[in-house]
């Protein structure tokens, strides 16, 4: 059995997120395999960049992190208070608490940054929002990474990546890291990927 | 100003939801487009395939359809009640009245089928999951569309598609439908498509 804690911080973005819970849902539904997604959020009931509010099954307080096997956080826009939560220290300590225990962190969009700021991406390669003159991938090397020009990045068992458009790339990453590239496979294959 | 109301039956699918909220999302907060977006459902609460609990903007006895532009509906699980609510006679009607009313309906993968039951699908293209031994477009060809198997189809001002990897597609075929081709192109680059 696997189990992702898939992380909303205020203002993340629906299609960042919605990856993570569909493809491991396919990969239960139609293939029988035990791998799980809980979200989580510092409230129960959370706000999307562009309002849409979604009900967590636990807070923050409540995760224990022996549950799980990898965290995944969406992105989010800094004007829908993203980074206020992001950049809060509960939040910094989960990140640094999965990865000290070994587990694999998908991160999507400007979601590298709340990573990079643990110090956990120093000296590593790693990605985010690649447009408006690569303002986040500058705040990115400021953090301490090594910023590489591709949508999806892995080093460290940390993943990071672009903008919404890898969000799917990023869950189909973390699912074959959880239960094997042969599953991975024919998860896409179902969902016409 | 545009407005498209986005309807989530019971079991609707994140990935099949969430393109329509960022991609007018993203039009709006890059490039000013007064484009928006309201959620409905049954009920104020409704949970997706999969158990993701989203809070709806309305409900469907409050919606008066000459305040939108546009109807967009996800496709959902059978097995999380999908079809209970998309068969449903107060769904059909709104789904009758914005084809009456000559307004763009966008749905994606299965959300076809309450389309098609409609009536409104007879002797027109259409698709819809096209896997699975192709159970789901043998139920729309028996519903009366003339099925194309295609990714995305459009005919009679409805725009039907195959499955999750096609949502935001879909989505951008609406924005460009109501805004024009130019800022959707502007708006899938910002993107990352």
């Amino acid at each position: 059995m696997k189990k992702i804690l898939l992380f909303c911080c205020k203002g993340f973005e629906v299609m960042e997120f919605s990856p993570f819970i569909d493809v491991m849902g396919w990969a239960r539904s139609d293939f029988g395999e035990k791998i799980f997604v809980e979200t989580c959020g510092y409230t129960k009931m959370v706000t999307s960049t562009f309002g849409v509010t979604v009900e967590m099954d636990r807070t923050l307080d409540k995760v224990d992190i022996q549950d799980y096997d990898a965290l995944a956080i969406p992105g989010g826009f800094e004007e829908y208070g993203f980074y206020e939560e992001a950049y809060d220290t509960p939040f910094q300590d989960l990140i640094k608490a999965f990865h000290a225990a070994g587990k694999p962190i998908a991160s999507i969009c400007v979601a590298a940054l709340p990573v990079a700021k643990t110090g956990l991406l120093d000296g590593r390669n790693a990605t985010t929002y690649h447009l408006n003159n690569g303002i986040r991938q500058k705040q990115l090397a400021q953090l301490g990474a090594v910023v590489v020009n591709e949508p999806v990045v892995e080093d460290n068992n940390i993943i990071t990546s672009y903008c919404p458009e890898t969000a799917a790339k990023v869950a189909f990453r973390l699912l074959g890291k959880l239960c094997g590239e042969e599953l991975r496979d024919k998860v896409m294959y179902k969902m016409g990927y």
